[in-house]
């Protein structure tokens, strides 16, 4: 279950600048792992929580860093891994902002304008490899942080044209001993990448969340989990995103185009729904969008992978328990379960996801057992 | 748990036009109540499905309904409901199609058109009540049937000036019976509220599912929760909710024009980012959808009524047992709980919903019996 077991590729010290989720959550990892971790921060009562949670300890005066990982808002990335990389003239310096063009253009920018000459910044930023792990949580902050977050994410690298291939590796060996899976990118390949797959359906999600504020109560009374979903990313804080969509709008801006052609086909033919083409106009659109979610992997990496049984519990402690001992006894592993409760009624409605040659098993078994089963 | 012990209030036979998920799921609530639940279909074997799974038996000539409930695709609704009128001149009817004003202004074009006189239609349509069960499944036919689909979900009542209060207070018996929650609301509101709250949702959530038809697999291989949960409805049936959205293109057409405004703002202000009052606008766009989303209910029909309390377990048979065993011997009951696998690890992360004042509580004895537990 934890990586104790095995050595870390990772040597050397290694300094987290910024100890909120990211930073406490690969702190966490590395430090179980034995490694020698130091924990900083702008805030020294965040740190003593970091430190309080077992992830580290507060920096030294001797601090030797092989490996400093820069985990702050986009907006002071840059700075703070120009400070970073002149502080400790050794050490290699990564970073995991959420958008990796801008913060490489406004540190050379930094280093230019600090040395006296060409030489520093060239010399400083080879030692720096940019990445971004695609991992987090609603919660922000160490006290959500785990060691585990990483486990099997994406974690991109984005090394430039000024990277040295040493640094690239030791950045390789960090994503390895958090248990994540090294993905190598150009920065303006994961740009577009996020700009696609995070930010746009960031800013979608607002504006749709944002047609509520106006609603009904009656009208409210009437959502259900379709809407729950698309807006529950909503709910995240806009002081990160301006920065994050700030720093990518050039990615961002032709998908917010394409999608606002698309959605300006399917207003005109709404609005003329009569016309001879207009529903061939919505069908087509709802097609291609059912082909767009086809394309992103399901839990586990895998699209329908699993095969969903359903059983219904009685809303009150022990059930659920009961409920699985029993799929116990039958050796079935249960690779995913939600559980929801009917508004108002004392039941709950329990999804298991399993293997789907087990599926049949477990609705004849539960069913014979007396669960209410339905596949 | 289950409705049989309780006397249902209808009384006599109730006739089920169209056996898919809804009409299957109505009459397995009825039909366990002991109620003569007659189905009928255009497909004999989609109606023999249904009589399979025990939800009622096939029509007979001497049948004489109580109540007929129209469970169609919306195209057809209105067609089958003036045959249902016609051919059950004793009966009260209702339909349960997710639009509402275009039902009844085709049920009256067809009722007119097919009576020698005005008092045909009139007489006929006192026996009709529109009604809409917010309640479904993303598979959709009568395997995916459940009579416990509509427990606690909102089913919406839309007299018109014609129903007698008879025919309504038949199809209110129907809602309570299946263990609905019934809420009156003109057909007008009706559809101004379900074209805000599920179809605008939809889509805008096929819109963006479609900017990744063309992406590259790297790309697609970044994404993650977030825009999973945006896209999912994405996957809905086209045909069916091309249907739906023709229906009700008056009521979606306003909101989606004000959510494109907002979509222009966003999208103007990331062009010119470097403008003065870009990022407050962008902000400011944000902050409202978090104001949004804030307005839905959650779990419960209640906002943030839970704490959240999260597990690490091993990926193996019997460790969730084994979890809400020791929760269940705590005597702390489980609101709502979701498992999920890190990706490719042998490790479920799980997170359970407990009433505020018992999270604290569980996290210290959790802890104590060696749980990996966070709050």
């Amino acid at each position: 279950m934890s990586p104790d077991a095995k050595k870390p590729r990772l040597t050397g010290q290694v300094r987290i600048v910024g100890s909120g989720l990211l930073g406490t959550s690969i702190a966490l990892a590395l430090h179980s792992q034995g490694i020698d971790v130091i924990l900083d921060d702008i805030s020294p009562s965040t740190v003593q929580l970091a430190v309080d949670l077992g992830a580290g300890r507060t920096p030294a005066a001797a601090d030797t860093p092989a490996l400093i990982v820069v985990c702050v808002p986009p907006d002071v990335t840059a700075q703070v891994i120009a400070e970073e990389l002149q502080a400790f003239p050794q050490a290699f310096v990564t970073d995991v902002a959420s958008v990796k063009s801008s913060v490489i253009v406004e540190l050379e920018k930094i280093l230019e304008a600090s040395g006296p000459d060409g030489a520093v910044s060239t010399a400083n930023l080879s030692r720096y490899v940019g990445s971004h792990p695609l991992a987090g949580r609603e919660r922000g902050g160490a006290v959500s942080a785990s060691g585990d977050l990483f486990i099997g994410r994406p974690w991109v690298i984005c090394s430039s044209v000024t990277s040295s291939a040493e640094a690239r590796a030791v950045v390789e060996s960090l994503i390895l001993d958090v248990g994540a899976t090294p993905i190598e990118m150009s920065a303006a390949q994961h740009d577009k990448a996020v700009g696609l797959v995070s930010h746009v359906p960031q800013i979608i999600s607002s504006v749709l969340a944002k047609q509520l504020v106006e609603a009904d109560d009656q009208s409210v009374r009437l959502a259900g989990q379709g809407l729950r979903d698309v807006t529950r990313i909503a709910a995240s804080d806009p002081e990160l995103w301006v920065q994050i969509l700030g720093a990518n709008s050039d990615a961002i801006v032709p998908v917010l185009e394409a999608l606002q052609g698309d959605l300006h086909n399917v207003t005109e033919a709404l609005r003329n729904v009569g016309a001879a083409d207009s529903r061939t106009q919505i069908t087509r659109e709802l097609v291609a969008g059912n082909a767009g979610v086809s394309r992103l992997p399901g839990k586990h990496g895998q699209a329908n992978r699993f095969s969903t049984v359903v059983v219904l519990v009685d809303d009150k402690p022990g059930q659920l328990a009961r409920l699985l001992n029993e799929i116990g006894d039958l050796k079935i592993n249960i690779e995913d379960l939600r559980l929801e409760h009917a508004e108002g009624a004392q039941v709950g409605i329990v999804e298991l996801a399993v293997l789907p040659h087990a599926a049949a098993q477990l609705v004849s078994e539960l069913s014979a057992r007396g669960w209410r089963v339905a596949e």
